[in-house]
């Protein structure tokens, strides 16, 4: 029997579990996990639904649909592999991390390539048997050195998600567009407090106790897209900046992970710039 | 309209949700909130429902319990407040938060009274013009002394939980027997580490580098029964024990208001001597 | 032999430490422990020895003046209770929480005065035998309000620190300036995110995954005070910002009188709008 | 001028800042950071100052033993990398979290080997051109394979610590007292809790809501040697183990770099079965 993984985003409406969980039974499935919620102020349900059982997809998929007619987005995934391209630039903890999961067999993701504007990572990369693609940004337009990462990029067919591990530059807003919801970036701060550049220089310089890490959906706003996973630690009036950068690694590159494998398995839903997780 | 919390605890079996889901939607209920968890190793399914609608409760539950045959447990609940007894001895953290709460309205709970085996709290218990009750252990057996509380608890009626807040006597098995399922405690130490007397002092001498509390309902056997919650902070090598004991207090107090409130919103299952919580 | 706290802030320089210890040494003085911290960035020293002796301590606050000429600041500090007064609005958990520390007996404070702009608190702080005093701010101006708080607090001799326990009003700069470094506040966000009005609302709207609060001395920028202590919770996409606020609420107390006790303690010192901590 | 790590490990009496200091001043020494620590309860005296300057280093330890006759342990150190031998079995995240941070330049060490009772993590630990020993214990009594471990460590110089990133065998009092202090171990548990096999297997049965990892030097008895580190995460009922020991990784690692980074750079002193970490 295959597992599937149902996601339902619907207008809350009454009946939606009884209509949903009528299908689920008239299908055989039989539910291993599930999650609902209702936002109330915003009339929105969500669901999402491990099942496993005998099934043509398709079919579910069709009588999902029928039986809510309302109903913005119905997915059923088979589980398998997604297919990721990282971006970096010089900084090793956050895509080393990842490069270590991936070998280690946690991640359901393949890694396409690697993606920075300098080489200092492409002997670690290398290592991993993994494609390590410099595209200096020297003496280019931010367009024209972008429109050079987009032509890498498209070399890869279905390409998930586009994982910025410290990937240091500003993205311009056609960039964000070109891949919509696909880019999830770890900002070394505890959002929305020290957005932009050097967020611990800033905590440095605000004598803040606590610092983070905030992994978030690019959209046009700078560091303003919807929040997947946070995670702070204590800090106090001996650490000077460096010290912050250097011990908020390990919360950014734990961050970034969890969040990755949270879109790796299906379990996130945005509106409304928010993020449900299940 | 009002809003009732049904809470299901069964045997895992295909279609349950399928056939809960259908029973609201005949009887017209709006799902407010829902949680569901299914443990697969031990079969065993579990829900919480908030819904809302203008029922029977007497038919809604002769129905659930229709369609559910082979379920043990079904509550259909109409919120109200519960009342608990607090017992205490002479530290005033625990109780003085929880006194605190009440007085604010957060807590859906009539205070009965507060016993304690000493007067120091009395002065306090007072203020907030709850009955406060002595009841000295000093030359008493502690079947004899327990026989005493046991007396005055009865004196009250539909007694929903006892609150151990830093009651520092060990209780007997036939205590524990006769409010099965209803006493809460607070324990200073992050079970199951140092279970047993000055859990600071073990923790101490072990050269720990993290304290915690644990809430937990409490069993026959002394510090082992379902854990409801449990919350932790740091200390170092110049924490002696009094200062463990000092900052443990603040842990204590809201784990224990927490694991109340819990309790007292039906937000908690038991089962194999764990906690489900909703 | 009693104890004394002596607080050191200088400009560093080599040989600061010799010479405090020698003259601890020239007045057989017991070191029962000693902070240190240098600023390198900005040339700052910072000391805080707790130690034990028969002294005349005039003559050791002399001796440390003429050993160190070019420090700013020597302080040495018998313990004692220090004065305080709470200033509240209407919620309870803050002004609560330190009113039972104060009964707990675990804060070296007299408690004043309550002063709030509603009756609201009144009840509780009565029963507790302390002075409530409401000064509503309706129909008047804002400095019309303050001033009549300030006749109230100027009644009072020697108060050390003004505690706002949730006083829901904005300070002028006149009324901060009268109590330079003796206001502390609890802004209920993780600072600096989401400074001014409901915070918790707008945690919510944008989708934060950890919340928290700061204790801070209250400077003219509102909100951008020295910041004493910080904490977060976690959150998720369930939490209304209601449900948001409640929660904080454990945060926000127990902050606020880690700071309290932080400053009652003297282990508190402020330079270039940051706090050191010992 | 160069840097250096003054530690002092000592009896406590009066004047010892005092008497320390002066040599400092003495010596034209720059105090860079300065930590001490008294354990009042055992008479103890704990130092560690980073200094600057030109000095000898042998005048300078001498001269601090001849000023501090009674003292048992004065380390004078020049920050340098120290030698480590990693040991490992199947899991890759602890291993690959310090192969990164070494890559990453983070480490004050060399790595002078892996090894391993499997050989798993060959391909991993190649990448890295670090030598990889797969020694097998198969068929070997426990004492055999020991022998054969000391064997291939004592092919090593100078090998200051051996860092047990998930090595799954117990380690015999013979082998233990062979690298006496110099055994760096992470348990995957809040020590003491769940001592022995499987932390996580007992956690979940235990029904804890928090679980942890704890760095540890090994002495004789399992799982009892000082506490380095420990740090925990939150879980709920519907982790199951496999999901518990899946999350737990992420604390062992960090908690495990973390232990070893403060071990690098001496900060941490080991008395009475405890450590004070500076």
């Amino acid at each position: 029997m295959a597992q599937y993984r149902v996601l339902i985003d619907s207008n809350d409406e009454k009946g939606l579990v009884y209509k949903i969980s009528t299908i689920f039974f008239e299908f055989s499935l039989n539910i291993l996990s599930n999650n609902e919620f209702v936002d109330k102020v915003n009339g929105k349900f969500f669901m999402r639904s491990v099942v496993d059982g005998d099934v043509n997809i398709n079919d579910l998929r069709e009588s999902l649909s029928k039986t809510l007619p309302n109903t913005t987005n119905i997915q059923v995934i088979e589980p398998k592999k997604k297919n990721i391209i990282l971006m970096a630039t010089k900084e090793m903890h956050a895509l080393g991390d990842i490069l270590i999961r991936h070998e280690a067999g946690e991640l359901e993701a393949n890694i396409l390539a690697v993606i920075s504007n300098y080489d200092e990572l492409e002997s670690l990369v290398r290592k991993f048997d993994i494609p390590y693609v410099a595209i200096s940004h020297e003496g280019l337009e931010r367009s024209e050195h972008e429109a050079k990462i987009i032509k890498c990029i498209d070399m890869y067919e279905d390409v998930d998600y586009i994982v910025l591990a410290k990937y240091m530059r500003i993205l311009t807003p056609k960039f964000v567009q070109t891949y919509e919801d696909k880019i999830i970036n770890i900002h070394h701060s505890f959002l929305p407090a020290f957005i932009g550049a050097n967020p611990y220089k800033q905590a440095y310089d605000r004598g803040v106790k606590i610092i983070g890490a905030t992994a978030h959906f690019v959209n046009n706003n700078l560091d303003e897209g919807p929040i997947i996973s946070q995670e702070v630690i204590h800090v106090d009036h001996a650490f000077g900046w460096k010290d912050m950068q250097r011990s908020g690694r390990n919360v950014e590159k734990i961050v970034l992970s969890h969040a990755l494998k949270l879109a790796l398995e299906d379990r996130i839903f945005v509106y409304a710039n928010k993020s449900v997780i299940f």
